[in-house]
Order: structure tokens, then sequence, then C-alpha cells
């Protein structure tokens, strides 16, 4: 039984939309701690929703991981509940927002398809299912209650695929996508440890091109490795492969975007 | 007893304010939950106040709410415990700012002033009623103080005015006023489903003017009820008639700020 | 014991951060209330990670606060516990960002390094101590573990400076700095109740001098004591003299930004 629940969403903080998922689950779950792990995806916004989530869950695998990022809410998508294979739970919408947190926690082992009337809240508005069934099957999972028990479990091979890509060999070149920049201008690329071990990269330099433009970094531990401003690339705490400037921004500085193709070599 | 206190104010998220309320509340009642409906309302603005407590009260009614815009602080006007006919109990000052929110509860059934004197906590400075005076008269509640025992009843009718108007017939037409844009850009007006009801409207179609410019809108559950970019009418999470564009910003398109007075057909 | 937990960082609302932090005090200290004091510090502004981090001081002494401004994460800065002589205790990197706040609360007791090894939790991650042993610290003292079992004692002394002034008296006059703007526009200086009365300032009237601009303004206990758009000199709930006006921005009026310099007479 897990009694903490990350929540990430797009409904920003100047509105009573997080409060009151808080007080949904409060109510139905009163011993569950709720972190919120960010509120201020950009609307509609899932790329930048899945990494965000994917970062959360790399750093709270033995939690519940509830994320709304749902432009197609009210139209017909299902609701899920992804089990994964460490253990994680992830309660969302099938809009690929789930599915780079599922990859971070060992993928997916279980997929439940949420009905509305096994879950114990008012009818469901047609606008606002993170109150009326996300936030409930988030609450009712922390209270012990299996996912089966929620609704109908589906091939995993159904859903709809993630936003952005894991990395993948090109010619020869190990080939990411940036997933997200974050609060300090560090760019993170869609590339774990693992990834590098399997490629033998990340001895003790990097080369990162994107597009016509390469970046030559050292593989470090700390920003503090490098002398102010010089980029180091390392393994950040979202868990993916990052290039950052020691106190500066190294997306300002490059000029790069989420979205953008970067080769490793 | 309420365990809920749901918390609205234009404190922001910069300084210490909000969480130095929260620490006065935990301190004074261990067991309540506080959930943050939203900080960020632009200083001293009443009206976006006002908007966003009754969205908070219309979702969480079994609450004590907390409502902190209060650009009078230290000159005098009364600090507010208001209870509803539907049980909800609002804590703000004397300006408005409760009364939507306590219409959207029932209406009013009992408004005591509060006194200083009858709430445990240190002398009121005179810039942070919210800390010494408002705050600690909400965890009262919470402890399951009655609000006569905070201060002393007075007349409803002796509130300053709420900062937006119920719609009214004008000229046989449905008058009413924008009172929120949301994040998402969609459109607030002050029309509940009851006064749709009570004029007959809303049943397949609507008809919003806003000056010369008017919108034709079906009246549906969902956004996905129409195309991309489509315009629809449907009442929304916060209980008020809402006009909102299909994954797009209805207020950028229309050109459309809180205050505007709209015509329904 | 004590059982808050104020929590100042520059990590923003926008990452996973402070819930990760969040999640790692919970999961070591279940009981312990964890209360925001400000995330949105500009990235590295030790300045005003100080200045929101003394104010949050001055209204909860009796806790534990967490601050967390740290451009030199991972470069062998040591990670501090310092203990007040009104008993706070304070936690963050030594780089000067906790000193305004000892200062606040009475002053510098003790001080210890902390030692990763003594704090249980995971090997620390070289860019975010926060997670790895701050927050980790901070939750072990609200357990009731005393600071020397996390570490070893170090001489205040040897302490990286405070990023802004204490007041001093410089040809005679009271000189002094702005520490920080808040969301009101109004202006927060380094001079204390304290300062005023040991040099016989603050009875009535008070003058304040930027540079060649200077402002009379009465000195009074709220905004109200003046009519709307005049100036006023309080104490606000910083503890510190505030230069503000009644519904307006005296920040913007004066074109004043922290880091000003300010003679009082």
């Amino acid at each position: 039984m897990q009694n903490v629940i990350g929540f990430v969403s797009d409904f920003g903080l100047d509105d009573t939309w997080v409060g009151v998922c808080h007080a949904v689950i409060y109510h139905a779950c009163p011993h569950v701690k709720i972190v919120d792990l960010g509120h201020q995806i950009p609307p509609f916004d899932i790329r930048k929703g899945a990494a965000v989530a994917a970062a959360g869950v790399y750093q709270l695998p033995d939690a519940i991981h509830l994320v709304v990022v749902d432009p197609g809410v009210g139209g017909g998508r299902n609701d899920l509940c992804i089990t994964t294979r460490a253990g994680t739970r992830l309660v969302g919408p099938d809009n690929g927002v789930l599915l780079p947190a599922a990859e971070k926690a060992g993928g997916i082992a279980e997929v439940v398809a949420l009905n509305p009337r096994k879950i114990d809240h008012r009818p469901p508005l047609a606008t606002f299912h993170a109150r009326d069934v996300l936030a409930p099957a988030a609450a009712a999972l922390a209270c012990g209650v299996e996912p089966l028990a929620l609704g109908t479990p589906i091939d995993p091979a159904t859903l709809k695929p993630a936003p952005f890509q894991r990395c993948r060999i090109e010619a020869g070149v190990l080939t990411a996508e940036v997933v997200d920049i974050d609060r300090f201008g560090s760019i993170r690329v869609s590339v774990t440890p693992d990834d590098l071990g399997a490629h033998d990269l990340g001895r003790e330099h990097l080369q990162l091109s994107f597009g016509h433009l390469t970046v030559d970094a050292p593989f470090g531990s700390t920003f503090s490795d490098v002398e102010k401003g010089q980029p180091i690339a390392l393994i950040d705490s979202s868990g993916w492969l990052t290039l950052a400037l020691r106190r500066g921004s190294a997306a300002e500085r490059f000029g790069i975007e989420p979205g953008t193709i970067v080769r490793i070599t």
C-alpha cells in the first residue's frame, strides 16, 4: 500500500482545480500524502506533462502518480491505471502522457481502463474527469484497492503512443530527442544511463549535435566539475542525460527547444 | 465539524504569507487539511478573488473557505464569518469578496463580525489580518468552535456589495456579466443552471452577445461535443455558464475580458 | 521537537524538485507539516532567497527552515544546520543564504556541517543535495535528532558572508540596503524595530533617501493610515522597515530595486 500520491497537471495555480482534487483525495483517503510535482504544464502540452511525470516517477517510483494533461477530456478516450514492473501506479488519460513514466519504472506490467461506475464518487462531469474519476481512483489505490476492482484490463499494445521517442541507433549514431528544458536552462535528452552503457558512451566526453550545432562537453557528475559558463553533460535528477552550463542556461546559449533531435557520439 | 479549509488569496507564491497562514492553521488545529484553491489573484483584485472563491465553494460546499483579498486591511473594515444555508463557512474581509461564494452555497444564513480579542492568537498586526485574525478564525471553526464564539452577529443587509452582479432580465433579455476567464481561455458568465432553467434557455443552442459581437454556440456537456476550434456553451466545474472553444482560447478569439456585459438568448 | 518545516527554494513550481523533497520528508518523518514559504526565487538569487527565508523565520521562529538556493551545489561547499539563540533550526548551503534568517532569530548559537554519511538516505547525487542531504536532515531534526548527530560543529566565523548588510551608521546617518520588494511593491529595508529604537527614529515621520531621491513618509502601523496613493513607512510582517503606498506599488513609483542603498533620517 503506497501512501504518497504525486500529482502533475496542466491546471495551473490560478484556479481551483488542483485544490479541489486535493480535497477529493483527502476526503476518500485521509492518511495519504499528496506531493505536487508540477501544475504549470502549458495547457494541453502532453509532451511537457509526460517529461515532468517521468522525472517524478524516476525519483519516486514507490508512489502513485496522478497525471492530468487531457485535451481530449469528455471525448471518449479511456482513463487508465498503469501498474509498472517496478510497482509504480500511474493514473491518467490514454493519450501517451503516462508512457515515458511507465518506461522509467521498468515498463508496463498491467493496464486497466477505469470504469467510473466502479469508483465511489459523484457521476463524472464531462469537463472534469480529474475530480470525478482520476483523483478518486488514485485515492482508492492509496487506500489499498486493487486496480482490477476499478475497471477492466486492456492490452498495452492498444494505448496511444508516447509524445516523444526513446533513443535509437540511426546509421550507427545514437539519436535521441530533447524531452524537456528545466528551470535552470538545462537540456534533458531521452537517453538513460543504461543507454549510454549499452553504447559504450559517457566515459569521459560526449559530443552532442543538434542540427549543425555540435557541443563538446565533458561527462561529469556535477556542474562544479567545469568552470563558470562551461558546458557539462551529466545524468541529472530526472534520470536523463542532461546538457547544462555551470551557472548559466544551456538552452538559451545554444537556442535549443524541446523536440529537437540530437545525435550523440 | 469540517476538516477541510479551502484557501484563496492575492498573496502570490513569491513571499512567505501563504506558508505562514498554513503554519498558523496547523498549529491551532493539527488535524485539518488545507487545500490551496488559488493564490495568484492579482493584487487587490476583489472581482477575481470572488470568482475563484465562488468556484471553489461550488465544488467544495462542505468546507471552510478562507478568502483573503483585502486592499482595506487595517482600515477598520470588519473581518467576517459567513455561514451559508448549505452550511459552508466563509471567512474573509467585508468588501464583497465573499458574497458570490455565499450565493453559490444557498445564500447567507448568518454573519458574524470577528472580534480579534476572542481569537486565540497574537494581537493583530495592522498589515496582516490574514495571519492574526482570519486564519486563526478558520482554524478555530475547523476545530469545532461556533462562529458566535468568535464575534458578534451583524445584519447581512449592511455588508459591502459583491464585485459583480447576478444575471437579471433587462428589456426581456437575460443580461449577465463575465465573471472570470479561466486558464484555458474559457469565459465564465454569471448565469447558473437554475437561471437557464427559469428562463427556459439552454435547451440546444445559445446566442451570447458581447456588445456588437454575437456568438452562436450549441449547448453541450463537454468540449468534445464540437469540432476543434469551434465554440460550445456548457456549465463547467465552476457551476457557471461557460463559453469555450474546443482546444482553443475563447477569450482570445473573441477579445473578451472580465466585467464585460453579456446578453443571452 | 519542532513539527513544522518551512521550505524556501529557487526550484520553481514547473518541475518536480519541490514535490520530491516533500516526499522525502514525509517518508522520513510522517507527522511533520511542511509549509512552502516560497519557491519562485529567481534561479541562483541568494539575496532574494535570504530575504524570503528571513521573513519566514521572523514569522515562524519556532520551526525548522529548509532553504535551498545553491548555485555551488556539488562543488565542495558545506551543507549546514544552524541553531539560533531563539531555538530556530536553519538547514541549507554555506553561501550566506541562511545568515539574515539567523540574525532575525537572535543570532547563531551553533553551526554543524552536515555529513551525508550520517544522514539516513541514498548516497547524495552531486546535483541534488536538497533531496539527498538537506531535506533528510530537516526531516531528521523534525523527528527529534540532534544536529550534532548529523555532522561536525564548525566555527561560525568561517561561514560565507550574508548577501546583504545590516544597517549601520555612516557619517552620522543610518544607512541600510533594500533587501526585497514584495508582491505589492512595498520596499523592505534592512532596518529592524530595534535599530529604529536605538537611533531614536520612527517616532512620527521618516525621511528615506535613495541616491538623489528623498521620500518623506509618516511612520504608521498600516496602509490605511494614509490616503490612497500616499507613501507610508511601517514595520511589516517581515519585521523590516518597509516603505509602501496605500493601494499602489512604491517600488514602481520610486523606481527602486533590491540592493539600493538607503539613508534614513
